[in-house]
This record gives C-alpha cells, sequence and structure tokens, in this order.
C-alpha cells in the first residue's frame, strides 16, 4: 500500500501530492494556513514556462484544484515535530500524531528580520509586498535588500507607493537582470547602494527611517519599510538523527531524498541551485514519486 | 555579453532560453523541425502542474510564444556537429558555423527500433501514436513496450481504434498507476504480458504480427504496430573530449553542467532520475540561467 505525508502546502508541496496522487498513493498533506504557500502571494509571474503572465494566487489555486481532484487528503494542523521510528516517522501535530512510511518535507522557507530597533511588525514593517503594499498608496516607502525577491517587492510597489528607496548593503541589484532594469526605469524608483537600515523611526508606527551609506548616516520619510532580505529554510520541526544539511538547507539527492531513508524534500527547502517555482514543481515531482514507490517497499 | 546557444526546441530548450533571455543574454536556438518538440505531439496531459488538462501542441505554442516574445532568435537548421576551442564551443550545422562562449544541449531522445523483419516504418509501422494512429480508425492494432510512453500511446488508441493488443517483455504495466488502471479499464484493451514481437507479416504494409509468449507463437491480425520500447538520447553530435555520460545520457550537475566547463544540458538527454515536462523544464531553467551567467565571464 503506497501512502504517504507531505509537510507543506506550497507548489513543491502540492506537485508532489499530484504526482504521488496518479501514481496511485494516497497522500496526506499538513498544512495549517491555506495552500499554494508564498506562490498565492506573488502578484506577477511571468517565468514559468508556459504562461507568459499569471497571477500568482491563480497558479496556486489551478495546482490545489488539480490536486484535490486526484483525492488528496488536506490536514489543516501544525505541525511540530518530525520523528523516525523502525520502519515509520511520526508526524506530531499541534493536535495529534500520524504514523508513514515515508515523507515528504516541502517547508520552504521562513523570513529574515533585520533585528534593529522598532522593527514592529504590521504596523509599517512588512515582509509581503503583495499583502500590505496597498495601505501605502501613494506614500513614500522603502525596501531593504539587493536580491531577486527585493526586486520583485520595489518593482510591486513602484506601482502604487508615491516614492520607493531601495536599500541595499550590495554594489547592485542582482537576480534576473531584465527585472532589474524594468525597476529602475520606474522614475519614482531610488536605489541606494552601499547602504544599510540603521534605525526605524516613529512612535509605534513607521514615520521615517536612519540609513547608513557612503560614511554617513541620512533620515528617509516613509511610511513603510518592506524587509526583503533573505529567508531562513524551516526545519526546525525535523527531530530525525543524521539529517544533512548544507548552510541550514535540506541536502537531497537527484531523486529528491534526503540523507535518511525514505524521507524526501523538495523546493526552497532543498539546497538546490536555483529557487523558482518552476524547479519547486520539478522537485516535487520527483519527491512525489519516489517517496510513492518508497512506501510500498516498507513493511 | 551574455549570449549562448541552445541545441534543440523541445520544452527543455524552451525554458532554457526562457531563463536565459530574462537574465539578459542573447540566445541562438538551433532546430530543424517545428518548436516544441516531443511535447507538441502529446495529445493529453494531466500532470503538468496548474494543468488538470492540456493539449501538448498548446502546452509547446505557449512555451513558444514565451520565448519569441522575449527575443528569441531561431535558427532552422540541423547540428551536426559540436566542438570545443579555446574559450569557445562551435556549433556547425548543415548550412554555417557558430560561436558561442556557452551551449545548452536539449536535443532528447530518439526511439529504439524492435530490429526485426518487416519493420517498415510508414507503412503501418509507427512510433507516434499521436501522429499515425488515426490512420487506423475502428481497426485492429498492438503496442510493443509496457512503460510509460507504452501506456500513454495505447490509452491514445484505445479511443480510435477497434482493438488494441499491449504486448510487453514485463509482467506488468509499469509507469503512472493511474494511467495504467485507466488503460486497461477499456474493454477493447487487451495486454499480452511475457510477451515479445517475433515478425511483422505484410506484403509492404503491416497485415498481422507474430508474437511469442506462455511458449507458444501466436499470429495477431492487426494493421499496425506501435513501437514504444524505450529511446536512446541524441548525443552523437557532441565531439567535445571529455564529456560525461551515464548509459548514454549526459551527467550533469546540480546548475545543469556538464563535466566540460560551459557546456550545460537539459531534459531527457541528461541522466536525470525522472523524465516528465515539469523536470525537464526545471532543467531548462537551471541550464538557461546558469550557461547565461557563465557566458558574462568568458573573455
Amino acid at each position: 500500500m503506497k501512502k504517504i505525508a507531505i509537510v507543506g502546502g506550497g507548489v513543491a508541496g502540492l506537485s508532489a501530492a499530484i504526482y504521488a496522487l496518479r501514481s496511485g498513493a494516497e497522500v496526506t498533506l499538513f498544512e495549517q494556513f491555506g495552500l499554494g504557500g508564498l506562490v498565492a502571494t506573488i502578484d506577477k509571474i511571468e517565468n514559468f514556462p508556459s504562461y507568459s503572465f499569471v497571477e500568482g494566487w491563480k497558479l496556486a489555486s489551478d495546482m490545489s484544484a488539480q490536486a484535490k481532484a486526484l483525492g488528496l487528503k488536506t490536514v489543516r494542523q501544525r505541525v511540530v515535530s518530525l520523528q523516525k521510528g523502525q520502519n515509520e516517522f511520526h508526524v506530531v501535530t499541534d493536535k495529534g500524531e500520524y504514523e508513514f512510511p515515508a515523507v515528504v518535507v516541502a517547508t520552504g522557507t521562513s523570513h529574515n528580520k533585520l533585528g534593529i530597533e522598532g522593527e514592529f511588525v504590521g504596523h509599517g514593517v512588512s515582509y509581503c509586498a503583495t499583502c500590505d503594499g496597498a495601505f501605502f498608496r501613494n506614500l513614500p516607502v522603502a525596501v531593504v535588500g539587493g536580491g531577486r525577491v527585493a526586486v520583485s517587492e520595489a518593482s510591486y510597489l513602484s506601482e502604487i507607493c508615491g516614492k520607493v528607496y531601495v536599500i541595499t548593503s550590495q554594489e547592485e541589484l542582482t537576480g534576473d537582470q531584465k527585472a532589474v532594469e524594468t525597476l529602475l526605469a520606474h522614475s519614482n524608483v531610488e536605489p541606494l547602494y552601499n547602504t544599510t537600515v540603521s534605525q526605524i523611526m516613529g512612535d509605534g508606527e513607521v514615520a521615517a527611517i536612519e540609513v547608513f551609506g557612503n560614511g554617513k548616516k541620512t533620515r528617509l520619510d516613509v511610511a513603510a519599510l518592506f524587509v526583503a532580505t533573505g529567508a531562513v529554510p524551516v526545519t526546525d520541526f525535523i527531530n530525525v538523527e543524521g539529517v544533512a544539511k548544507s548552510r541550514g538547507y535540506l541536502v537531497v539527492d537527484g531523486r529528491c531524498e534526503t540523507s535518511v531513508k525514505g524521507l524526501f524534500a523538495a523546493g526552497d527547502v532543498t539546497d538546490g541551485s536555483l529557487k523558482q517555482i518552476v524547479t519547486a514543481c520539478s522537485d516535487g515531482a520527483k519527491a512525489g514519486s519516489f517517496a510513492a514507490a518508497y512506501s510500498a517497499t516498507v513493511k
């Protein structure tokens, strides 16, 4: 009997579900929030092969529907611990405990925090432009970060906000070059290179930030600061011995299996070379297929 | 200046193009036939994440359009040789020679032949049900092969032909279990296990085949034989020293680079663990991104 658990309902987890279900496995997916994960919060997607343009929620909801039509069973509980028994894994949630011969971890990453004074989340400090951008229509805002995510967040905000500072400690913005060019073509976008955020000012709500660059401190009057300084893989719930990691990410082989037999991983939580929607889906296809096949061999 | 060549215009090549173009590279794609490759010939696709159902030509044409809108340059010539110079690769076609700092090979596989008497292709022996199935409407046909491709070919034919024998030397049909079940649910489908095709009979056109199984020979009156016994990677044009292969497939690392610096590969031509549209697209994303980045470093 093929039977697997998937922890995490983003696109990696959903793709794993689609492939495992089609191969005849019984699939239980644990996700405490809605299905779709990070992708559901992305405004515009232009690089998923076959879609010149698609909204994140649409892609996520199509994948959810595809998995559900195949018989996906979802458990809306938070997984607090993953443990290994003799021949089985124990998925422990805040509400119960479940047993599976094979598990796919697809928990993605969580945002890095700045760790500076005044980081009052929800009152002008945000980790998601798509979620919170509309609150700051026509106002000046700042994005801190210089990579792909920062560029994407700033692009989104440039269409809504009056002014968008992009603050990076790097010498340039990195990632998709076309996206960087598109961003910098906006007249209301001002990049500040070799610069860091030193303080967030305001009385319970962001009123301004202090940045440090080129040897001097500058005050920028902004209504919000969007933090896009990277992310860390969500693996702290994994209490299984001998799981290999690289810089915190789960190391997987070409079949998306970790160093522990029967434990597979897919998407942003892995040490994959490129973190894209299509690579997460591909990981999911592999992890789902091989986890299902493995589960059938467990007594 | 980022500049790469892609050899092969299937979905792996197109995905590589999309990612390289978005990263600012100039991309030349060599493809002697139409874009879309094998996918363009697939009847029904139900396992590409986000599409519960899509026709192959639609997926292929959407990807082509996406790449063309980004500025893809295609060269409709057959690549006869790929060679390496000091710091560059030479793509030699039947009509000319071109130079690139980095190359992505995405040539896929070609079909295995049966190698038995009477294998007159185009006169009742076919390697593509979607291409030729309609010629045998309401007639009895046979599919030889027991894997994913054979199951898919037989499913397609079961909707058109009067009778479909599925001949496999294995004890069962393998691959996507749901697809196998769906196939066997058709009353006009008859699987013959532990059986091989020993002869094709007819006067220039298939009239019958002789199969051998369970210790005896049997004659089956069929109008066509569809061969789905696997495929071999297309690498014979690669005249570069030191390219590592495994069972003929190009060995690639997590960035889809081969053992030769600057030479990348994606899709069915690689030694990847799972051969699916989404895995080919993911390979392409990696190969295209990293080949483009590498090309910028070449003097």
